[in-house]
């Protein structure tokens, strides 16, 4: 499917969300969409194979009976009540990648608390270059525009916030015990089920906009064999369906109040409840990957600017600023 | 002028260099171009008040005779010698931003070294939002491409080496005495004659590409009154008009050299070589603008990134990431 196309489907869902009441008829949604009334018959179709339960009324036009877990604007918005994050919402069925469409739109001035939503990523990417495997329907791809009053030293901060974002949302829906692996990625159990993707442009001392990619794996049921001994959903750890749109809700609630809270208050109050909740803070044995070497040691808490401090066997405490650590002998999980 | 107007007098000044000693015919040239021989004519006639000796042959062509100051990417790079930096050359009569061209450049996977260079700009940009004087045919309005592997907290080294590489590049040329303001403006007098902008794109803990801006006023006689107690220029502290070429050469060279260092040895000998020149190192009275407040007080040197140090009045050692800092008690200077 091309671009337009998607986004009047996009479109075309909003409409119905928007008058799920009444019988919209078939003439109107043809207009406001600028096609064809078959044209919305096929578009029709395809959000009754997205799981949308919409009836014909002979002569007269749909009506939305039964909306599926979509990231439609209208139901996330009904989420965040009077935050100011979600403010505007774009939402896609289908993106190359929420962080690509944002950055775009920050470029063009797009203001902070600005999300990108998508129910599916063609070429969802993580830390590093890596891929972020983007299954439709099944996660949350949401990319947030931040324009924090920072120095760009400061964003590891942000996305430790980011973390705890995710964190505090999952914990207010379930019951599941996680863990935060350096610098923000969420585990249950040593396996990943949420990345967070931090892209900035800045001048040196003033970071002019940061775009927050956050992937959640939320119902998927299995992974591809390649990375399925590294990734689970939470679904997966608790058997259940989870609300897409109420966890995208409640995350960009807390990641608003988050970044409030720093603005206020700076960023020790997000190191503090990282360092508690994190098992990687202190004294974790640990091996980092960091500009194409590797070494072992044991970590040593975070710096001020949200860095980890890793002292190394041969003693000396080495600061990391980009690369990934893993604990140390942790055994490889069959899939 | 639009820009393929630009583009194409751009690639007949190249065309005119790279056979300066033969005459060239003007249907060759109008079919390099793609465009008319009467077309031609009129962009000989541009090149010609741009100062360039043009001879025309009757029925045979065109010989370039004599060529001004034009920073053409053959001239260029024959004072480049074996650098790296510059094998790719952009070269504008006109822009609007060489920032914002060479970010585009480096979007699109430009390499390091990939410089972007023009004439004139239509709307320069300095630090912090505000504009940069860019009279045609006087300054160097000049952006490279770099992709160090470093983290962003790191990245103010890299514009230290940049005003280094600078202030190299003009004592190899001329005897003035030169100060460099924290964090890069060089200094004639207390007045700036080179401003350096370097914007970012990174991920949390590592950079993607820096576009260096490099804003040098060489061969200027004025300023507009808003700025004339505050800019000034080699050709008006010295009287004699340089050559803007060798300039350009000389400090691509020198950048290379120093980010070349910076890679092997980490940024400590950059720092060292800032604070010998710079007398805003330490012990220097200043007024701090930043974050929308202003304090005073004494510098204490750089920390291992390259942010300055400054001893507040009220004791409190602060270190600043960004905004600007003054001498303190700096007398207005009259135009």
């Amino acid at each position: 499917m091309d671009e337009i196309t998607v986004r009047k489907i996009d479109k075309l869902l909003n409409l119905m969300v928007d008058n799920a009441t009444v019988v919209v008829s078939g003439e109107k949604i043809a207009r406001e969409l600028n096609v064809t009334r078959s044209q919305v018959w096929q578009w029709v179709e395809r959000l009754r194979n997205l799981g949308c339960e919409i009836q014909g009324v002979p002569a007269t036009g749909y009506r939305l009976k039964k909306m599926p877990d979509l990231l439609a604007p209208e139901l996330v918005r009904r989420e965040l009540g009077t935050s100011s994050f979600g403010k505007t919402i774009h939402h896609f069925l289908e993106i190359d990648s929420t962080n690509d469409y944002a950055t775009q739109l920050a470029i063009s001035g797009g203001v902070e608390g600005t999300v990108v939503l998508a129910e599916g990523q063609k070429s969802g990417r993580g830390r590093m270059g890596r891929q972020w495997y983007s299954e439709p329907l099944k996660g949350i791809y949401c990319s947030v525009i931040l324009r924090p009053g920072l120095p760009p030293a400061k964003g590891p901060l942000l996305t430790l916030a980011a973390a705890l974002a995710v964190r505090d949302a999952v914990c207010r829906m379930t019951d599941l015990k996680m863990d935060i692996r350096w610098p923000n990625d969420l585990m249950i159990g040593g396996k990943k089920f949420c990345g967070i993707l931090a892209e900035m442009s800045a001048e040196v001392g003033r970071i002019r906009f940061v775009v927050m990619g956050i992937g959640v794996n939320v119902n998927h049921t299995s992974f591809p064999k390649e990375i399925s001994h590294l990734a689970t959903s939470l679904k997966l750890e608790t058997g259940k369906t989870w609300s897409r749109i109420e966890l995208t809700g409640q995350m960009l609630k807390r990641l608003e109040s988050l970044c409030r809270e720093m603005e206020k208050a700076g960023g020790q109050g997000i190191i503090n409840r990282w360092s508690e909740i994190s098992s990687f803070a202190e004294h974790k044995r640990v091996e980092v990957h960091s500009n194409g070497t590797s070494f072992f040691g044991e970590t040593a808490g975070l710096d001020e600017n949200g860095f980890l401090r890793v002292k190394r066997d041969d003693g000396c405490l080495e600061t990391i600023y980009s690369g990934s650590i893993a604990e140390a002998n942790e055994p490889v999980k069959e899939s």
